[in-house]
């Protein structure tokens, strides 16, 4: 029960509170939590003065038994009988949403085995879709954090090299296959010295956001051979605005889906349980397009943080380590048009009649996901969203 | 002239004037120039408090005319009449150096060709040395910055997986083949946001610092298809603490190598000469056991930028971008244990009598650098260094 009139299926209800950044007009940035249609002013609400500080990392930093304690707070107060807080709520229209962290490094995983598989098949035909590595450790590499752009921020069309098999040298241009990857991004709040235990991933790591890793696929076609994908991703990477406490998705952790192959004794998630059962949504110019799975992710965020520092690498506050894209096993459940129109062969039909193989300048892509909630109602992860505009 | 007392082949003359931060027991950190024996105390003989922050972000930020100016001041001051500033000169051997700058995103390079081709040769025997991309565009990828550290800081050795091909799985354990690249990292001042042209470099970075992108190369090995390096890099990566401003190298800038295949226009270095005259030394345990070449590079520092931000991804300051391994044509010209043991194949012999193949626990590895100076003379890049500790 609470004193505040929610909206039926509001998705930001008692059970998810979660932290962002944002301003009114042109005053300074500071903490909120959503609640319903509202934000609450935290730094006014609590005169703690971490909370206006532009940035979660400062609370972040504090560790787990601080962000327990507020979050008792804020329980007590939104479903207490005293209604003092509410002169602290702003209405969410009102409200301009800041990139809710400063990412210290970012990490992009590739743990869906659907996802992984479609790449393989589409990138390296004629090689099996897996390399034989995948089954034995979460693959990963560093991506550029500081090109993480919050929600709503337009995504500029890169420009680079590109080089058809067919074509004798590469060309430069703006990007003819730019996409998306439907993420979900981790978000460590507590630093580590050292190795992670599977088992202490929730002592490190403090909520989740929802994650559109862009990538230009002509661009990451040409270069990623040896080290990887650089300018194909470097470009932008879009984060949604609200960081869900790891607290709030009790109510979503299933078991991790069955493994084939053994793993070493570090990357054992068996007593973990941090399958999660998110449902995210991608939309193209407001329609859905695909609903990617995330409980049957190969690769849990414990196993990915602790492969993550097992070699000795450190932790900071407000690191950021996605999943990888999202895949499920149906066509309707893969998280990038690479996948969704298999390489240009099966365009997307939209209802105004176009279709898609690649982003079109102009196009909106809005990922959003939720999450079972404790109450027996779906909470939201909110949304991640942006604009193509033309390259310059 | 100058009124200091400075040793002959000090390397850090008056045409040098490299930019650290330093402490005295135990005091705060604060800016310091290197001269001679002896470190400035720029936070006390300014009075500016950009140089009492513990770190050189905030005075790199102010961009190419505020560095100027001050490398002005300081020239003025040491090679004027007036010796007012000497009291503010501190022991270089009494001081405590800390990392220079808190780095934003680290980006490694792969721009030796000597280097690609013996590491393509070692890692995919069979295929060309060289990927068809690598003379088209400076390959990278992304690092982790949070494990950047400063010289002189112990290297624990990493743990983690490690497979030979006739292994049937892979095994978890300290990494065997524990390794170094010596390289020569670029450090961004002047933040950019979009593309940085060839032509405007030297407005965006500061200056250099020797690097030390350790390695460990069966961890490497096994993780690095398809998305490139990870575990076996981000452990840690070491940096000398002198920065040596652009303006210090303008007598070591030589014209970049010739190319053999032509480049895109925005890789096209013809008219901006940042080819570098530096030469390396690698030293284990006080034996010198290689001297890389760097004018060499078949990339120039310049072109990598222009590569970087081509997609428009942002600079920020404190962004490191790294050469990679700079290896010369010559044997003892080659800049990682892989090449100058030949994987394994020819150990290295030390006075001691004992042979390495790749480093082992108590080894001592420094790296350091010189480049000429306008005066005739060699300035000193300073040094890199630490010692390996076992494995946690």
């Amino acid at each position: 029960m609470t004193w505040l009139d929610l909206p039926a299926d509001t998705g930001f209800g008692v059970t998810n509170l979660p932290y962002g950044v944002f301003s009114v007009g042109g005053d300074r940035p500071r903490t909120g939590v959503a609640i319903g249609d509202f934000v609450l002013d935290l730094a006014a609400a609590t005169g703690d003065p971490v909370h206006a500080t532009g940035s979660l990392n400062a609370f972040l930093a504090r560790g787990p038994a601080a962000w327990s304690a507020l979050r008792d707070r804020l329980t007590g107060w939104f479903t207490g009988t005293d209604d003092t807080v509410a002169a602290h709520l702003v209405p969410r229209a009102d409200v301009r949403l800041h990139l809710p962290f400063a990412v210290a490094d970012y990490v992009d995983f590739y743990s869906s085995q659907h996802h992984a598989s479609n790449l393989g098949a589409l990138f390296r035909p004629g090689s099996p879709p897996l390399t034989p590595n995948w089954k034995h450790l979460p693959i990963g590499y560093h991506g550029r954090a500081g090109t993480v752009q919050v929600s709503g921020v337009p995504v500029v069309r890169p420009s680079g090299q590109r080089k058809a098999p067919a074509d004798p040298v590469p060309t430069f241009g703006p990007s003819g296959r730019l996409d998306i990857e439907a993420e979900v991004g981790f978000v460590v709040g507590a630093p580590a010295s050292g190795p992670v235990a599977v088992g202490d991933f929730a002592a490190h790591v403090f909520g989740v956001c929802v994650v559109n890793d862009w990538s230009a696929r002509d661009l990451q076609a040409w270069e990623y051979v040896p080290l990887g994908p650089f300018l194909g991703k470097s470009f932008a990477t879009s984060v949604s605005p609200w960081v869900v406490p790891l607290a709030a998705l009790e109510a979503a952790r299933v078991d991790p889906p069955a493994r084939d192959v053994e793993v070493l004794p570090y990357l054992d998630d068996t007593k973990a349980r941090w399958g999660l059962d998110l449902r995210l949504t991608v939309s193209l110019n407001g329609v859905e397009v695909s609903n990617p799975p995330f409980r049957h992710l190969y690769w849990t965020a414990p196993q990915q943080l602790a492969h993550l520092t097992v070699n000795g690498a450190t932790l900071r506050t407000g690191d950021l380590f996605a999943s990888g894209t999202v895949s499920g096993a149906e066509p309707d459940e893969r998280g990038s048009l690479l996948e969704l129109a298999w390489n240009g062969e099966t365009p997307l039909r939209l209802p105004d009649g176009s279709t898609r193989t690649f982003l079109e300048d102009g196009d909106t892509v809005t990922i959003s996901a939720t999450a079972p909630a404790i109450d027996g109602t779906r909470l939201s992860l909110g949304e991640v969203t942006a604009t193509i505009e033309p390259a310059r």
